[in-house]
């Protein structure tokens, strides 16, 4: 990995660089993606049908799209049972962490008989998206299902794509059904969106739609924003690593390692007070490299979006990591908690030398669906509080109207309203 | 105001009807919002100053684009004294509400040194749309920045469409200094979405954009969203009043009325169990009508989608609001707030037949940026929530690390990542 010195300069050149990866850039395929949209608007179950035969090669149609109960058992009875019982620690991790961040109605009241509030319900149905394939990670299932399940999401069903035989891979299964999942339906891509978005045949329209997908999968889910709700538009993975001179060097590489065998546009970052440390770290990570199976994703990465800041002092460091507004910020330092209370933007900060990374991935509970591609600036993690809505509450007695409907009467005859004015007025009519 | 029974068929031609509105119908407009928004890009300044002259005929350039505190000044020697009092309890009622809904950050620890929680920050910055001219609401400007201002979010910029004589008007300034903005541009339109998203020479980018604007205002927010956030886009308002035998159906006439009178696309729906109460509303609706000084707009409204539903039950009543998701329903019935337990979707909810809806408008507190078209669905009304983010906060010791990681390496190697095994079981080696 390069050592760069950390300055105003390289700084804005790395701020550049790393936006070049927003899906932003892919507009040219919205138009494809448009055409998929409207053929499933209008030829329902039949377009599907003939998506999945051209982009998956199987043939599915109204008879078969659903996954069966029958397959489910027979995906239980493929799975690995020490891989299982790991699904059901994470799972159990994933829903108390989750439990926790359960919102609830509130009120508050006033003697004169004002009642004030916001009532939490449930969104009633979600899709959620489900990447075919070697990148069918269980991991994701749990962690895109499980949140929605604590909030009191009543139906919840999952669109993955099917193998050419027509099979989906027995983890997406097992973790689906772990997780609570309601309906499994074969079928990917934009017209998996399509028909969560606007219904078919088999498949009944859903309220919020959540899941990454390939960049057709991302443009649907912006193109139907609106109609239903969508989760943030996931963009490439991305690690920074706060460290100073008290940190491990062998660790810190591991974890930006870990990070950039995500894909070639992921981006792994340390940014160091320490030059010993710039310096081990780039020579760790290159005999990491050799060694690990996804090497030359991880080279390509590294490459091109992988970088060693070193900085003059820890509030340099600081103030680019909020910058950058990473998806991962690993704190490594004499005393991460004091560097935490100064970070304002991350999807999540790991604290301390044994909080690596994948354990956040995995296992600890939190959610690994995080705000990437400097959008942790106004983004949140995935959770709960995406599977709620609320409604406000205003209960208003005759006694609490009275003495302030003149008020109400003026503000609205200011804004040239007068059926407002008339609906309050109305009350005191004698 | 037609009188419908309320039956499976009528339920689906009015839902259907209701979804016309939608702005996801003006597709058409797109192209010409996304070459304002590439102009602005890179152009900045001088295209701002070009569109402006082009759509609000006014002069503008880098000199005098932002609102000087002279203008503020004058803005408050314009305004009646009894109207600022007004927006001032406003204001306070405003805030006193959004308080409330202030999120903390919290965290949970286990004596093995694990420690989980999440981290409330404000987002940095966020601009707001005010629209110009007639539809220049100062309550518009409070319910959008007092929820900011709440959360803590230090930059609020404001942007809004001059006069021709370059000049904004007084009462929009006014609120806008009450609630607490930090700097006002005037530019209106999908030119100035594009400057607050993309930065120029005078307005610098900001983190979010909210507040109502129209259709080219909506659809350069859409086009902006994921590169920075955006509230929900605004549709058409309505009212749902849910009423029985009990209610006074010159209260219920009046407060159809003052939605109806929002504009020509704005939707009205009473849905009773009464006949009397049906036919009642109706003459009372006519009647208040042709003494209203929009008197025009009220009856397309009304023509087009305003309805008088008859219910054979309240159970249907209520199912059909569910399915409407109304932006503000009324429910004036005998025991309201045993109705309001069955509402599922609604943006606000208004109890008894003194909570007429206009009171949500501008005095109550809670917010009147509610979800509209359905989409209570899926989203909130306007809150504090919409200006704070979170982050995960992970923090584990080696004791708590050492037991379970070799479940992580395990899932880790079950799903093909091998850097992320890498990075927990170095921690680990001899």
């Amino acid at each position: 990995m390069k050592i760069i010195k950390l300055d105003s300069e390289s700084k804005k050149d790395i701020l550049e660089n790393l936006l070049k990866r927003s899906p932003g850039q892919y507009e040219k395929y919205a138009k494809t993606v448009n055409e998929i949209i409207n053929e499933v608007k209008s030829q329902k179950d039949q377009a599907l049908s003939y998506y999945t035969k051209q982009f998956d090669k199987a043939d599915i149609n109204s008879g078969n799209i659903r996954v069966t109960e029958e397959e489910i058992k027979e995906a239980y009875s493929l799975i690995d049972p020490s891989v299982l019982e790991v699904i059901r620690k994470a799972a159990y991790n994933i829903e108390t962490y989750h439990t926790k961040q359960k919102q609830y109605s509130w009120f508050d009241s006033e003697p004169n008989g004002i009642i004030l509030g916001q009532k939490v319900t449930a969104i009633g149905s979600v899709g959620v998206y489900v990447p075919g394939g070697k990148a069918a990670y269980p991991s994701s299932v749990l962690m895109n299902v499980i949140p929605a399940k604590v909030a009191g999401v009543k139906r919840i069903a999952m669109v993955t794509p099917p193998d050419k035989d027509g099979k989906v891979y027995s983890g997406t299964l097992v973790a689906a059904k772990e997780a609570g999942v309601t309906e499994i339906y074969k079928v990917g891509g934009a017209q998996a969106i399509a028909a969560l978005a606007h219904g078919t045949e088999s498949i009944k329209k859903v309220d919020k739609i959540v899941g990454p997908g390939n960049i057709y999968v991302a443009l649907a889910k912006k193109a139907v924003y609106g109609h239903v709700s969508i989760d943030s538009i996931a963009g490439p993975s991305e690690i920074l690593v706060i460290a100073d001179e008290t940190a491990n060097p062998r660790y810190v590489a591991a974890d930006l390692l870990s990070q950039a065998e995500h894909d070639e546009l992921a981006s792994a970052i340390l940014i160091t007070t320490s030059k010993e440390i710039a310096e081990q770290v780039s020579i760790e990570a290159a005999k990491f490299t050799e060694q690990l199976s996804r090497r030359d994703i991880i080279q390509k990465s590294l490459d091109n979006y992988g970088y060693i800041l070193l900085a003059d002092s820890m509030e340099d460091a600081i103030e680019t990591a909020n910058e950058i507004a990473s998806e991962h910020l690993e704190i490594i330092t004499r005393d991460p908690f004091l560097v935490m209370t100064k970070i304002q933007n991350a999807g999540a900060i790991f604290l301390g030398e044994y909080s690596s990374e994948p354990l956040g991935d995995y296992f600890a509970g939190p959610n690994h669906v995080l705000p990437t591609n400097g959008t942790a600036k106004f983004f949140s993690p995935l959770s709960v509080d995406d599977f709620i809505k609320k409604s406000s509450i205003i209960s208003y007695s005759k006694e609490a109207l009275k003495p302030i409907y003149p008020d109400i009467v003026k503000f609205a005859k200011a804004e040239g309203l007068t059926a407002h004015a008339n609906s309050i007025s109305v009350r005191f009519e004698s």
